[in-house]
């Protein structure tokens, strides 16, 4: 392949700004848009500038040859997908609001592809007839395309992006666990390579169905997820994933239930105080809409609720804050003295911590009374347990009871063994050793590629800018010429000799710009090396800086030369 | 980069086909769908296998080369487009139902990308302030959408396709029009690597607006383009794009018009038999519904109306064939007797070679009559004059009147001047030289890389099937165990051997296919050299066959690889 030509800065469509947009919220979101790499187009939509789409095609790369290195097969699907297969499987409409969907001019339906595990399965429906022709790993990086509801921090969560996504198929479930294993180990290498700091979690299947998933993290301030792992033991998670167990106890000792009055206290923090009593020995209950229908969600006082569980637990219907409105005609309903004793009209789900035989403080169902000693299946009865509180720093790990450990993460990979979820919905079979045929068992797998280059960002910037690990940097040397016709020549010159020397070079050969303005932009650009051609070009000296230590060395262009192709 | 992997028949998602698809018609849809290459997803919608996808990726990388050498810059655009920067040039309307149109979640008003002038140029305005940032070229290669009415023809014509789109950006017409002579000859170069057989044609330039326009057709049975070259200049040329002169002539001599009974003529041929005249004596009309209303097109009698012609004329107006219910009610159109004199409610377009001062012989408005010495501009106006009778072979050459030749022909580059239609539309200045603003003048330039694999799937493919050009092939040589365990065996060593060697590599591994069936798979694939492990496996010999001339040559191992990698 032909050497990348240099890429000259006095032409690159890369104009880099001194302030931060205005609806930047996160590091990379600022940094990426500064330093010329990326332009919104729309909400969520975005487009690659030059050197974006340099460091985009390197992520890629590097996806490629480790999805290659084991055996995967690289093809293209379309984006552009006919309904029925996800109508087979039910997703055309439990995707909800997040699927785009569009009709073509003879009214036919069509989605936008969020992820291919439909077409994938009837790809190989359609090629695979006998065990012999299984396994089989196949994938793609292909642009996706989701209707998020809040689509935010620049290319963390787009509306379309870049993603490897990749499917195994298998005959039995041992295959299908080293098909797992075989994704594992290259999700490790390409992150690896990638310079990227993650953490490998267990997760929740999502909407994807199946039973075993993980996730690969990357902690950074700007993430949405939180994980949990544990100081003592080998125990991380996504928090979503985190269930605290049903363990029911005896409530003989209790005393019968009874109301109490508690004047001015529709908060449980108000309620605590007034009863000397600590916020866990109340039972907070939450109002929503489900679908316009209100449930309550109860909880211990002192813990938050996480709607993203709820919504887990209940999608697809849409979940839904009460308001004001919503008590208007229902006498059941007191607010701030809500109990689960007198819903009989509202469905009622609580956490586990809520178990058959706990005690409770809790509203009365009138205002400024409470009621105590109301016990979890003696006094009222929970429709549904599920896990539905905010994990806390502390809790106790799952594994060893140790108290946990939070951060913030962006998830960059996930892994899952689906199982027969799909098979079974489109029917794929092939014929067994036996001659009969056997149900066909898939794991599906995901990258997202262009997050991945702003979690780089966010976890290799500094104060000065972006700083790139040197296999996905938009060039291996970005060239200063700092002054103006001597050092823009001696630039020019060192960096053609580079370039045919196999380097790959960014040269700052604008005239009539100071070198302050270069050296802050080669900053703020982020490439590992910069060569600056300064007040000793004359002589054929230039200094050579590593971005990331500062570090700097006084070199002829040979030495130059030799150290960037060693 | 590494070197890529061995692909293995006996693992490869590459079922092969021995009959051609049902609803196949040309020949580059039947071989890549029977070589296991591409599949259909959705009608125009394909899936790229992984033979495919490698072909793919090939085009994708010489097109990029190329691009990069005439210092364009690689972004990335998105497929989702809002709607207002397409509102504001009017291709939102104008491209009518091609359009894929659809709303996200807030009903906000998307498109699906045909084509980026509007983006980039968006782009350029938000990066580029003064006449120092130009002249520039910047281009992609994305995924576009396009509602084709008839998708046809496999990957020819689909309505998802990639294409490398490309936009200049000059200060001055000779900048533009030294920005469209870069790109020529960097698809020259492109066209001549790809081993294509290529004619470049003078175009109209459709809906994209502008001046100058050049197609590169790449002549194929399978073509939807006509193209007309001369066989004495170098006159070369769309069909579409020949337009006849308008040149009047003097009715002085011609007596008054007639009308003359001509029992049983509504076809020209009837009316030409009885009266003992040539069919160019007769004027035909031929009436369309444009938006529902009906239009007449007046053309000699002799000549066959270009629709696509008519379309273009009207776009984005929908054009359609009367029917027989179009007359009910309508006393002023007598079928097969229809005449430009009685249409006083219908819009009346006609050929140039219906120019002012010519007599005709054509309808009455009367069953079973005909008008003679009907002059045009004299006894009946002309609405609009436009060109759109189909160029038959032996119409006289514009350049020098020589008879041309017609072929068939797929239209696999586009090179445009555009002008300053999208600049104006969007407001696009830089500051100039002397400080004020200067209106930027653009180029706009595609080449069809999806569509490029199947023009040389066409031009290349023999009566055996497929036969890549080297650089685009899947892989370099296509190895054939034809036997058993000990061929297997062969077959893998020299494969490994060869890959280690930088060669790009397809075994047929398969056990339990007979070497009848590799050898006609591997004709079929079309890897343009074929290695057979065969009879002489046990003494290490190996046959090359050229896929191509077929010639073949028993070689050692050690030969076979000094070959492979000469």
């Amino acid at each position: 392949m032909a050497n990348a030509p240099v890429q000259r800065m006095s032409q690159l469509m890369a104009k880099t700004l001194r302030d931060d947009p205005a609806d930047a919220e996160v590091l990379s979101h600022k940094l990426l848009v500064r330093a010329g790499y990326v332009r919104r187009t729309a909400a969520g939509v975005w487009t690659w500038l030059p050197l974006g789409k340099k460091v985009l095609a390197n992520v890629e790369r590097i996806v490629r040859e480790e999805m290659d290195a084991i055996g995967a097969q690289e093809v293209l699907l379309p984006a552009l997908l006919p309904r029925e297969p996800y109508e087979a499987t039910g997703r055309w409409s439990e995707y909800g609001q997040e699927l785009f969907r569009l009709q073509d001019r003879k009214g036919g339906d069509y989605l936008l592809g969020p992820t291919h595990e439909e077409i994938f399965t009837l790809m190989v429906k359609d090629q695979a007839s006998s065990y012999k022709d299984l396994p089989v790993i196949l994938y793609q990086i292909q642009t996706k395309f989701r209707d998020e509801a809040r689509p935010r921090a620049g290319i963390l969560r787009g509306r379309e992006f870049l993603m490897k996504d990749s499917y195994s198929f298998d005959l039995e479930d041992e295959g299908l666990a080293q098909s797992y294993a075989l994704h594992r180990q290259a999700y490790q290498k390409v992150f690896a390579r990638l310079g990227l700091d993650y953490r490998i979690c267990a997760a929740t299947a999502g909407a994807m169905g199946g039973s075993k998933s993980e996730e690969f993290l990357a902690p950074a301030d700007a993430g949405e997820d939180t994980f949990a792992d544990c100081p003592n033991c080998d125990f991380a998670a996504n928090t979503e994933a985190i269930t605290y167990e049903l363990k029911p106890v005896d409530a003989a000792d209790v005393p019968a239930a009874e109301e109490i009055p508690t004047p001015d206290t529709p908060t449980i923090e108000a309620l605590a105080g007034l009863l000397g009593v600590q916020a866990s020995a109340t039972l907070k209950n939450l109002l929503v809409k489900v679908d316009g229908e209100i449930v309550a969600v109860g909880v211990p006082g002192d813990r938050e609720v996480d709607m993203g569980k709820v919504e887990a637990h209940f999608a697809p219907a849409v979940v839904e804050m009460v308001t004001a409105e919503d008590f208007v005609g229902r006498e059941d309903l007191v607010r701030g003295y809500v109990g689960p004793q007198g819903l009989e009209k509202v469905t009622y789900i609580a956490d586990p911590r809520v178990a058959p035989g706990t005690a409770w403080i809790t509203g009365a169902n009138k205002v400024n009374m409470h009621t105590k000693n109301l016990v979890a299946g003696r006094d009222f009865e929970v429709d549904a347990y599920v896990d539905v509180v905010v994990v806390q720093e502390g809790d106790p790990c799952p594994n060893c009871g140790t108290g946990l450990r939070l951060d913030r993460a962006i998830e960059i990979g996930h892994i899952f063994q689906l199982g027969r979820k799909y098979a079974d919905a489109l029917k794929l079979d092939v014929l067994g050793q036996n001659g009969k045929p056997v149900r066909v068992t898939m794991g599906s797998y995901g990258i997202g590629v262009s997050r991945a280059v702003a979690a780089l960002a966010e976890q290799t910037a500094d104060e000065q800018g972006l700083c790139w690990p040197k296999e996905v940097a938009p060039a291996d040397v970005h060239v200063v010429a700092a002054g103006k016709a001597l050092q823009i020549e001696l630039a020019l010159e060192v960096s053609e000799k580079l370039r045919a020397a196999g380097v790959r070079v960014l040269v700052d050969d604008r005239a009539g710009v100071s070198p302050g303005v270069k050296f802050t932009d080669a900053e703020l650009i982020g490439v590992p090396q910069i060569l600056v051609a300064g007040r000793r070009s004359a002589e054929g000296v230039l200094e050579l800086k590593d971005r990331r230590t500062g570090e700097r060395e006084e070199l002829s262009v040979e030495e130059a030369i030799a150290r960037l192709t060693a």
